[in-house]
């Protein structure tokens, strides 16, 4: 029986000293420096750089080869964090039961520790030690992939809809796209850094896609639902706010029961996908499953 | 006799024409498009791109071999300015004679746009047709070279600087390492990579380094040169910004003559690091020259 509990606690503490390691060289005394590491080291759950590790294994590469895109990822997903709980942008006060980086620090540094880890992660991504020719390819193909979902057909529009869409009553379809946008595309993206990096041929790389659209999706459902029914002390932030704040979500449209079914589906139709795959997939097969089982 | 007014402008066509080619394939409907396009098409200088392009002939490269580079330098610049204008830092409601892009669009929507500009450069930066091998490395060291220049130890950094000495008066020293980081190290960068990827040798691109050192810094005292005694109408803003704002420059440091003088050393070092090159590099040591004779 795989124990994705201690899987979890092996790959965070692999992806935390892989940031450690990059914050020894910067200066800590830099204001930025301090910013920066107080949003990154804030206790995130690590939900993409262990994906991106896990797809890596899952195709028969190693973990400790990715390092440098699950980093990178967490980087940009701790990024687009701050700049969205801006007073100009959500208005949020409180991440994971700490105070936002903008009410920690001040408006200009979160600004700038945002642009800053997003610069990193690139920074990271083109600094890997090349060994071998193919190497450069892959890591300028992973560069692309991740910038793509990052960017303004990715994460940022689906930012841009989030805002101009809050009061409002989005149909089924639309909350959808919303959420591969805002969230689908940087997951995806993870995974399939994973599967490149880890030396994926096109079949496997293809399983993961399928893997990847699937989960990204039941990842955001299941969130919507725990903003319903979970506890706040286990989350370390309020609950009930979409409601407060209006927001569509799959609760809101489909109902508590349906949107439960819907998360199930969705990873069902995951774990259908690795059904290609050995037991290297075990860590992501527990990954879907927690998906729907998680409290925080 | 160089013509460096025709060398500009055509330049500037092939750089427009190429950032013109990047938005075709995006979607103009979108309000974030809109943004980032109305930001970076407000008609700057190319500076970037075009010391991009001119160090790659220098050293025996062709400029439209380099020109994903030249974008994406400039979308970086221009991110830089949108953030920099934003309430929480400058507060700037004009920019080359337009409304800054917080003004004409929203404040959340010009953040996007901003991180949007700087997700998509390292995005072009990694979607080269790559023809041989050789060139991914390539274009990995460049985009590693340009997000250095660009990160916390970099132009982000030299932007907390400045934000924090606002007000306080600076000590040659201080204002020089302050300019060194918020627009010295993207000048080096554009530079740098122009030589990279125009396939200079180690000797050339040393000779470019040294180059850009020196001219970044020119450009810096001049712009301060230009903020006491330039025509408003001619550089499409406000003169004198500077002393209302109790920003420390080189004319309040050095006084105006001194400041000259000093603009004057720094461009008479870059020409002399070139002497090693041929005709190839008279578009730089024209540019050097202009950057003391300009008026805008």
């Amino acid at each position: 029986m795989f124990d994705l509990r201690s899987y979890i606690a092996q790959q965070n503490k692999l992806v935390n000293e892989y940031l450690e390691s990059i914050y020894q060289k910067a200066d800590d005394s830099l204001r930025i420096v301090q910013a920066m590491k107080y949003s990154l080291m804030a206790g995130g759950k690590r939900l993409r750089p262990i994906l991106c590790l896990a797809a890596a294994e899952a195709v028969g590469g190693e973990a400790v080869d990715v390092l440098p895109a699950a980093g990178a990822l967490e980087m940009i997903h701790s990024y687009s964090l701050i700049h969205d709980d801006l007073p100009a942008m959500d208005n949020d006060e409180l991440r994971r039961g700490k105070p936002t980086c903008h009410v920690a620090f001040d408006e200009a540094t979160a600004i700038l520790a945002g642009d800053a880890l997003l610069t990193l992660a690139f920074e990271i991504l083109s600094s890997v030690q090349i060994s071998e020719a193919t190497d450069s390819a892959k890591w300028l193909s992973v560069i692309r992939l991740i910038s793509r979902a990052a960017g303004y057909h990715g994460m940022i529009q689906g930012q841009m809809l989030d805002i101009s869409s809050e009061g409002q009553q989005l149909s089924r379809c639309e909350l959808e796209s919303l959420h591969l946008l805002k969230t689908g595309a940087l997951i995806e993206a993870s995974l399939l850094s994973g599967a490149v990096l880890g030396g994926g041929n096109y079949q496997q790389i293809e399983v993961i896609e399928r893997y990847a659209q699937n989960i990204g999706l039941a990842f955001q459902v299941a969130d919507d639902i725990l903003n319903v029914e979970g506890d706040p002390e286990l989350m370390g932030k309020a609950v009930g706010t979409d409601q407060l704040r209006g927001k569509s979500t799959y609760p809101s449209i489909l109902g508590l029961k349906e949107s439960k079914e819907f998360a199930k589906t969705l990873v069902r139709n995951a774990l259908q996908a690795l059904e290609f795959f050995d037991n290297k997939s075990d860590p992501l097969r527990a990954i879907a499953t927690y998906v729907i089982e998680r409290k925080h």
